[in-house]
């Protein structure tokens, strides 16, 4: 079945007939993609993706993780083992097997993400079956051979304005030095994430600090480190870079005295950290990272609450992102505030906060959007970047904090093809939400053609500075 | 007024339209009931159901909690005291007393559930009313007393495949094998529930664990404890079990060395148990149950969080299980994972979580039962098997679990009467959220029709084992 | 655009119907309001309201915490400083800054407030823009100085019955006496707020007991407190009061022996409280109230759960109330059992319950309503007082609590004009959600009507013994 025009749409007539006009006036925008995890090489090297199996199953922990949790194995996917132990090869037999079990996505975005890839990317209009499986398989295949199925076509033909890819804080951003040195004119910026520089709960931290001060020419000192820092985001921003990500357990920040800060520094670069004092040493970076973003200007984002590798058989097989990340609790109102007090009323500051937690949307998140100048809050993230959760954000959030102090969407993705899927449900999603408040006589239809081009489109272009 | 053959259906003429194709496929399915609380010697003994009072009031916590919160005293109720101090006897003036009341229920499920029998069981279309209380108390208790009102007849007429009770560890389950030596053919299956001599918290649990060591014939020692499980789970399964239930006060489960799980339950055995070492104990005993599960393919079902007596006077004055459990905040991610490190990743458990908080459907649940291949979510439970809280669950588990990692529906009820609404209500609901998935083309109805079958029957039969 | 007649009803053309029939029946109902922050000196002089500005934007917070989210600072929006530094004094200004940012009110109830205020007060019926601002800000002035603007013409226009003012325990309630005295029929009563002489985390804590106990004529021993509290008790009462209010950062109760409680009144009136005593204190206090209701009559609300003054800097500069309170995760399951285990079952009791937390809807607050005799809940509060605020705790209550454990609606507002267009709000969304349940027949037209009815008048006088 072809894609229906109306999806996602309200499917009451009168609400449905706004809600199309409101998508019809955005459905072509171009996309801002201010936060992904596309590779740079892509872009770079401009290389044929591989086969269909390679671009659908194998790096889509969505996918494979809902396989997995009806008995498939992850070998029989192609995910490959740490040990290098021999996994399934032969994409097609993995391709099979996803067919085998596609009904397990009826009801999921994942579903709806494929499918817009399939139809609007490869031209295919069918449902994937087992019985289908072979033939849709040497469609893509062909279609992946050829030139405008490359990288910088398929940014082209996506209408992507502009796209930040996610960089550790070492990267020396060669691609994204070869991407300008191409003269291609796609616009890939890189963001700041120095996670594996500042959290000293990673085995690799030590490691990872040495190569960070070499990398930067600084002295092994909190001093040091804090310039270090401070040149490689002077690095990533004549790059293009417009902003920071900060991946942590939960939002805590500190703002300790500085002496402080410099012997908790000594003690995190030891071996056997406490818990503590990575939890501490996390919590104090969030906020030196916050002054450094008003001296620089760089965006600041935090994705706090995921329980990392969750699995620790999975982990030791397989390593990280293997679909066994569990969102837990988390609290803004008390953890935030250190932050908060040294730099929430500075307009400097761009402060956007994404949750894994839905009951901090209202409680907490909105409240203090609607009030802090430095913060925004960052779109429905992870498992809740779907219909239902992008509702929910709606409605919990907009009559406290109001559409303006939300940033409009972020793809977050790895799965180049799903880009234009996941911004158009954003979209559609939107508009649907518009569309309810223009039938329940909330708004005018007027100003909410002006919003859906602010949440399609200019919020993210300005919240994120680009 | 009749049932409106649309209850529950949505309104909006498409969508409704939609909904009813659905509803019409699976109305008239079999009844899987796999956990209950039905009493078996109702079946084994088929004597007719005593007055109306009886059958609706007395017994239904749903129905006199309500009634008590608006200041009706239980004595009035016929709710035996434990001192055995007089209670209303008079059937019929508890009914009036309900009767007088009933507005208390518009907008609950009770209301629906006891509607649905009055008509379908009774043949009474009329609302119940201080005006018609006599004369429906007449009707009913006529009714009652004539042959096809007997429980294997109502087994039969329900439309009844299997139904579970649930039995202490300890229990002969005479009920059971009466029922067999019958030669009915109706199939009551029991379900292994030894909380009474898991929970150390409880007054009579030494004692419990005598009884339960002598009816094994096992030894005082942990070890002879864990076998007494054994024998006893193998008693179950004989007759017919195919799961456990596991009430706890929270999720934790713990994987303790041998050693100090053999000092911990030699500790609890004693007077005077910490509430740490009681916690503690039920936490490992989980743990034990998904070892002993994954031995003899018993399904295991954990139903945690309720803080039951809260009310302390009514409890001294009526005992357990009168309206006044109040649901908790419950953690999974971090409680089940000793649990799920041992046995999480094992094909042969299907373990089953229920809860009582429903923040943790998003933040918890859907993301694990999408990742470990043993878990699946329980229906919504207690004061969520509700068209709101069904509802709700869809929404908030579907997109990231997926419809096959849930069970089907379990109507958890000992009203008798209110099986066939229960089971009607969770399929309307059902067919209502699939048919907005498919107005709103999320969904192909063809697709929609596939699951509505699975959700009112095929899943229940399969997760259970039945 | 005039406000539309349907507004807040559901858009599909059968439900709105009901809808529409049933918000005929309620909208010219008075207002009871039982629970609110206007000014008793307003109904006592009867003088006109000042400017637009100081009338619209200047004392609320919920709209220049929106405009301060966003970068305008609350000196130009003539909030005063606490250093008494010169602010924006010119109300045309101000007005011009608030029509500037008026597109952040999209999708907030504030918008729909402000909007019902303009056209039924001020017969305005343009969007507020950049361009009309100052031809609005003329015609609102010109208006402000007729004498049918007046509070008591405002009053009796809005059509209340009652309302009840907000204060503190000390007052002498002189603005209240003067209304009496002045023969005015209005009726507005006093509420009992006793937070500052029970709160000892607050800086003038002793300062004001010192004060309390002059007024009360009672000596600084816990049984002259106590008498002091009941002396001031009976003194509201004597003017109108029917009720008690308590805004406390948690939920928190305690039930201490006697001399424990004497020895805790010590300690809080030293200098130097630890957090733990203060919050004992309330604890305690709060126990000590509900005993004196049992006494007394008086009605009980707790208002828990609000981080006062989470932005220290503007709290430095601008003090309380500034939109800087946020919302905290609230237990009441375990907090308020010592209060609930002494008179939760007590008849004579009513404790009206409020939440910031709105997780607790549906897994503490309504099984706990739904089962104490004592317990109502309170309608969705502040940050929730809108209408998906007000949806969702409709949703998430009554199947559990049914609607006659709720008391109808609260305006909670110092902003006089928006009180029918917050009542008005109330009685379209309830009307909205028994259409719904009208429409899939949960509910019959005849109940819904009555229902509605009960929540837009009923109710509140009933729980607040009007």
């Amino acid at each position: 079945m072809p894609l229906h025009p109306d999806r996602l749409l309200p499917p009451e007539p009168a609400v449905r007939a706004i809600a199309r006009r409101l998508y019809r006036s955005v459905q072509a925008l171009p996309i801002i993609s201010p936060h992904g995890h596309t590779d740079p090489n892509w872009y770079a090297d401009d290389a044929p993706f591989p086969d269909p199996a390679t671009l659908f199953v194998k790096p889509d922990h969505y996918i494979f993780r809902m396989l997995y949790s009806q008995g498939v194995k992850l070998e029989a996917l192609g995910v490959p083992r740490l040990d290098c132990a021999p996994v399934e090869s032969d994409g097609r037999k993995i391709w099979r097997l996803f067919a085998d079990h596609y009904h397990l996505f009826r009801g999921t975005p994942s579903r709806l993400w494929f499918e817009h890839s399939l139809e609007t990317v490869f031209g295919i209009e069918e449902r994937l079956t087992s019985a289908n499986a072979d033939s849709l398989y040497d469609r893509i295949s062909e279609r992946l051979g050829q030139a405008d199925m490359r990288p910088r076509a398929l940014y082209e033909r996506f209408n992507i304005e502009v796209i930040s890819t996610t960089d550790a804080a070492s990267d020396p951003l060669a691609a994204h030095d070869r991407i300008k040195a191409s003269g291609w004119t796609g616009r890939v910026v890189p963001a700041y994430r120095p996670d594996a520089v500042i959290d000293p709960s990673r085995k690799d931290f030590r490691g990872e600090v040495e190569r960070f001060l070499a990398v930067a020419g600084a002295p092994a000192t909190f001093a040091g480190y804090l310039d270090a820092h401070r040149s490689r985001r002077a690095y990533f921003k004549e790059r293009g870079a417009t902003s920071t990500d900060h991946g942590h357990p939960n939002a805590r920040t500190a703002n300790l005295p500085r002496d402080e800060a410099e012997a908790l520094f000594e003690r995190v670069l030891k071996p056997e950290v406490t818990a503590e004092d990575a939890d501490l040493f996390r919590a104090q970076m969030l906020t030196e990272m916050a002054r450094m973003s008003v001296e620089d200007g760089l965006v600041m984002q935090i994705h706090p609450g995921s329980f990392r590798n969750h699995n620790p058989q999975l982990f030791a097989e397989f390593g990280l992102d293997k679909g066994a990340d569990i969102p837990t609790r988390t609290d803004y109102v008390h953890a935030l505030r250190p932050l908060l007090d040294a730099f929430g009323n500075d307009p400097r500051l761009t402060l956007i906060l994404f949750t894994l937690d839905e009951t901090t949307y209202g409680r907490e998140l909105a409240p203090l959007a609607g009030h802090y100048p430095a913060l925004r809050l960052g779109p429905p993230w992870w498992f809740f970047d779907s219909p239902e959760g992008m509702r929910r954000f709606r409605e919990l959030t907009t009559e406290t904090a109001g559409f303006y102090n939300t940033v409009g969407f972020n793809d977050d993705t790895r799965a180049f093809c799903s880009i234009p899927a996941r911004h158009d449900m954003a979209r559609r999603v939107d508009c649907a939400y518009l569309a309810q408040l223009v039938a329940s006589h909330r708004l005018e239809e007027d100003e909410a053609h002006e919003l859906a081009y602010d949440l399609a489109y200019r919020l993210a272009k300005q919240a994120y500075r680009l």
